[in-house]
């Protein structure tokens, strides 16, 4: 059996709160809630909050799920907190926006859709669904008043994502106050033990939720805060679908599997180390094999993207991803893969136009740039001629755009 | 029958607003307002809003009723408006105070003694009393949130109250944005054309009202900000119970005459101003009576004191007040009125127990400092020894504290 100081190392692995003083107080805190939860002889509480308004999750989410699993794998309780209140309320700056109010049925289809894609992590059968707006939605202005009251002005602008704002003069609209305040009561109503979160949850977590649970007689919950977020796909920037870096959990094995060959190879270790959960002496194997040529890092880049592609799509969708790789950019031939789609051409067209109703650009901007970068290629030839047309006399043709798209026309 | 203008004149006099251009703005709309009312023929309906936590008035906020007077007796629809919704929930920064939330009957019975108060400027016949308890406690969190999203941090950190505090660091509470949040709500659950406040009210009537108002598809309401307010008997300090420099509505006709006549004489005139509604034409000759000597401060303010306590306690009220104002202080006896509150002494007793025990004095220190300015008189002699005792052997005797209150002691 796994002694709590065990537990504790693995489950304090990868937290950060900007200072180290405060690491060692939820240390103390977590290890002292271990001690006494074991000896009521319960699980603790554990919980990570979601929110459903894009429901497509991306690798980026899946940091606090894995951490979430942790706690799982030491027989804890996990919640899945599904943030429906926001979506059934919408988010009020956008006036016009009507359609960012979603109603009780497309959350609830949000909230399946998103829980879905957790259990390709977490552990179903130790995993409860929660949805907040159960709890937000009964509170009356007094309710809030009353939580409100245990927090200063002063304290939410401390918050890095205010403070700046404040500072350039940029607007904080009030409302935007009540997501910490609604996060604070989320754990409240779970009587939470434990909160997992991402840096930007730091203040909802530690300060709001910890002090809401205080003021209402609750034990604060230990914060686990992720110190480091998983690069986007140009690993620089944060992973994120509005930075259009992310790789979607969803999307085909194929698709997962190329974005993560697409990745740099310096972001490789991060990739490992939060996605694989890598520790450090795996870590250290892999840069030492990648600086002394030992290893190759297109060879260490196709088993990440393996082995990712495997969690979510298990060892069939990764060895299929796998094979349309090889085939596309290791064949001697003409590099071109057999299960291509097709399509018909009956009369003179445009390339532009061809490619343009198959959805494979989207514009004729971004089809010149194409070309311009050589990544238009007619029967693996670039074309330089923006203007070019295929007529039926020309095929069979494959048309390829970028390194991975390809058509048959016929 | 009052023209526009003639009303115009009226009801914008005393407003003020810290900038002309603003003045000039509300006059404009008040203005398009009277108009628009008088074509539609109906009156324009007009508010102030009062908390009700301390049930009792005084003369400070006799200034915005007054204003309320004006507009009902050029026929416009007056709503008194009791600010029910905070007692019903309490000041929540005062933890342990739970006396501070009051019951639905506490409310109900506080807001029969306000309007009691109020009757005393306010025609009853044309004021309709409303509760905000009935639309603001029936708001959802959702409904906050969306109120809210019509506001940024930083225009409430623009209010003067808050932006001062704000600069010394000192704590702004998160509940006491929205003070402003339900006085804005207010004015559009009344859908009211004009609300009248203090220069403390500048910033939830002229900017949250009328904002919420305006985002809710309403008109925004004409503020009426009364530019000055009363001072206290020290005749510095706006009136208030807390700087304990007020004259409250509800006491007995001679303590509010002899508050009249406790103040500074140089602040006479504000006060025929504020609370006799003097236009400057009569002020103007109040001041040169008083300068070149024609008139005795005295005199003017014996009749100031008489005139206000008439409006309060009417006629006989104002006589007997007088009356007992002229034994005390121009007898050529004792000094002693002859109506004076009667107690048994029947053994040795320091006379601060006995003061004490009657609730003359509040506390040993103030019955010493009192010994010490001579405020204390046995028999109109003043006492020295703070220690003095009285025996049933000196028996009559009459104690007086400070120039108003006596016992005597039998």
């Amino acid at each position: 059996m796994t002694t709590i100081d065990e537990q504790l190392d693995v489950l304090m692995s990868g937290a950060a709160y900007g200072d180290p003083q405060t690491k060692e107080n939820m240390r103390a805190e977590l290890r002292e809630r271990l001690i006494e939860a074991e000896k009521e002889g319960r699980p603790l509480r554990v919980y990570a909050g979601y929110d459903p308004r894009k429901p497509d999750l991306h690798l980026g989410h899946t940091i606090t799920m894995r951490k979430l699993r942790q706690f799982q794998d030491f027989g804890h309780e996990v919640i899945f907190l599904v943030g429906t209140f926001t979506s059934l309320i919408g988010d009020p700056s956008d006036k016009g926006e009507a359609r960012d109010q979603l109603t009780m049925d497309e959350v609830e289809e949000n909230a399946q859709t998103y829980a879905a894609q957790a259990f390709k992590i977490l552990d179903p059968e130790k995993t409860t669904i929660r949805r907040n707006h159960e709890w937000l939605s009964g509170l009356t202005f007094a309710d809030v008043i009353h939580m409100a009251s245990n927090f200063t002005v002063q304290q939410f602008l401390t918050r890095e994502n205010f403070s700046k704002r404040f500072d350039v003069g940029a607007p904080i609209y009030l409302h935007e106050f009540f997501y910490a305040l609604m996060q604070a009561y989320d754990a409240v109503a779970l009587e939470t033990d434990v909160q997992v979160g991402g840096q930007d949850q730091l203040f909802n977590i530690l300060v709001a939720g910890r002090k809401l649970q205080s003021a209402m007689g609750q034990k604060p919950q230990v914060a686990i805060i992720m110190g480091e977020s998983l690069p986007g796909t140009d690993g620089s920037e944060k992973m994120s679908k509005s930075a259009g870096n992310h790789i979607p959990l969803m999307g085909e094995p194929w698709d997962m599997f190329g974005k993560v060959m697409s990745i740099p190879d310096d972001a490789m270790p991060i990739y490992h180390k939060l996605i694989l959960g890598w520790q450090a002496e795996q870590l250290a194997e892999l840069e030492k094999g990648l600086s002394d040529g030992s290893l190759h890092p297109n060879e260490a880049k196709m088993r990440l993207a393996r082995e990712i592609t495997m969690i979510f799509h298990g060892e069939d969708g990764a060895e299929a991803a796998q094979q349309r790789w090889d085939e596309v950019f290791r064949s001697k031939g003409d590099g071109i893969p057999d299960d291509i789609p097709e399509s018909q051409l009956t009369e003179e067209k445009k390339v532009l136009d061809i490619l343009r109703d198959l959805n494979m650009v989207s514009s004729g901007k971004e089809f010149k740039q194409l070309v311009q970068n050589g990544g238009i290629r007619v029967n693996s030839e670039k074309i330089d001629d923006a203007q070019m047309t295929l007529t039926p006399g020309d095929l069979p043709a494959v048309v390829q755009v970028g390194k991975r798209k390809f058509v048959r026309l016929v």
